[in-house]
């Protein structure tokens, strides 16, 4: 089958085998699929869906198309935390080491902020000496060392994700659910986890303005992560408002860090709980959510030394 | 509107204004549009659909980003065949000189091969010295004194439509109606015409392999022909099997001369001389189909002083 035929074949309603998608993600980053046949295919694959073993393959070669972090060394089940994209979503900031803090390793890879929502990577950055460059090794050693590390995707994570998002953000192609959720979970699988918990934000200030989008979203999520071999959980959450009081970068790193300290306001610890206590599920931390919120609320409680004469 | 929200419109079956299908021509052409971004449109296109009204939109811009043909001095109704392309056929041949015999002139602008089907300008090619390229004034001058004159498409008659074809061909954005009809009838108009007969084969040799398939391109083409403002009418024609039974571009070109001497295979002939009544008739050469035929028939009846002493 050419290249061409490839096209056609999704054009007209039929279904790849995973090697049909592996041969177009690495056939368009080897310069064999040119740009302009692969946003056809993005296109027409818009029109047509994907079916949830296309939408695993896709998430695979696009994943296999850069490293994949190695994190063996770090015991325990390691799971992450990734939102949709919010206003005001401070909420990883608080989350990875609270929930590290209970047990649970959370390696964190971090977006900048896409369209007109914000990124954890820009907020963190207003911390002076903030390093959300670390070398792969240096990652794995800080979520051993500390239970979580955040950084930025590098240009080796998942490279060809970030070609076709970037084509798909000028074709008019990113509103796709197989295609957003191959976009997520191959970044987030890149990542060496075990399991990840997806923060699925639903109205006016989302990306999904009602609750049948954002439920078809995490939905296709949990079960395409789950294909994958991964233990996977969403929830949905309301993003009508800015999530806390806090605006802008250094503001919202700040306000994050009050959560820790038993403060910070009541939407932010709410959110910020409730995905705390499916990572811990998720993680093996606490049978269940009673167990998990319990433990949540007493590490926020515990002294925090460090931090005790930082004033915010 | 940016471009991308051009692109998404018609991916949300949005219909465009005339100013939006000359704009994302236009900024094709110019490179604001890019080749990715008009595939993701064609392929939108594709799934949408495109009203008559855009139609002529896109057949008038991609006219109008070359030149028209100036015929202004050649006398009568000027009047055109097109063929969607069969194996065998010749009929172009036979057809410009002995319609032009009758009175109605024939600015013919042709093809050459295209996937499996033949090209007139090959076949023409085939006669030592015969010149497919030949400048617009000079083209005028032929059809003005001879009646009928055939050339190739040069790179300035509907340049958008070459590279949009180009990019079709490639993007598996070829078969949708309304971006053939556009196609076909832009270079068409480019010739300076004021009608056009269209020859829509269908079977197992054509592109429309069913007759509903060739009645909808057939009605579409009529249709968008007759809102540009010209007389235009299709007739469906078998291409089941070759037609005639020469083949091979010297030998093909030898019996389409046979017709003009009364000689030929009949189908070919049958072909010929309908297509012929058609072009009589909107050329207005003959009041009704007995009197086109009646006129056909004669002017292959009588002498052709000139070839009498060829041997074919």
């Amino acid at each position: 089958m050419t290249l061409v035929e490839l096209i056609a074949k999704k054009r007209d309603g039929g279904t790849h085998d995973a090697g049909e998608i592996r041969r177009i993600v690495e056939s368009f980053m080897q310069g064999d699929l040119t740009e302009y046949q692969l946003s056809a295919w993005l296109m027409a694959v818009f029109f047509r869906g994907m079916t949830d073993e296309e939408t695993v393959a896709l998430t695979e070669a696009m994943l296999h198309s850069g490293d994949v972090l190695d994190l063996g060394g770090v015991e325990g089940v390691k799971i992450d935390k990734h939102s949709t994209g919010g206003v005001g979503d401070k909420v990883s900031i608080c989350l990875a080491p609270l929930v590290a803090a209970c047990g649970v390793p959370v390696p964190m890879v971090s977006g900048r902020g896409l369209g007109h929502t914000g990124g954890t990577l820009d907020k963190l950055e207003a911390i002076p000496g903030f390093d959300v460059n670390l070398e792969p090794a240096r990652f794995a050693q800080v979520v051993r060392d500390v239970g979580t590390a955040m950084i930025g995707q590098t240009a080796r994570i998942a490279p060809a994700d970030k070609r076709i998002y970037a084509l798909r953000d000028v074709t008019a192609t990113v509103e796709s659910v197989p295609l957003i959720v191959a976009s997520i979970l191959s970044k987030k699988l890149a990542e060496g986890i075990d399991g990840l918990v997806l923060d699925v934000k639903v109205g006016r200030g989302a990306f999904m303005k009602t609750r049948e989008d954002a439920e078809r979203l995490a939905t296709a999520l949990v079960r395409v992560g789950t294909a994958a071999k991964k233990r996977v959980s969403a929830i949905l959450t309301r993003m009508d408002a800015p999530l806390g009081l806090a605006i802008g970068n250094s503001n919202e790193t700040r306000e994050a860090i009050l959560v820790l300290h038993g403060g910070g306001p009541a939407d932010l610890v709410a959110c910020t709980l409730e995905l705390g206590d499916e990572m811990l599920l998720l993680g093996g931390a606490a049978a269940d959510k009673t167990a998990a919120r319990a433990r949540l609320t007493d590490a926020i409680a515990s002294p925090l030394k460090s931090l005790n004469n930082a004033s915010f």
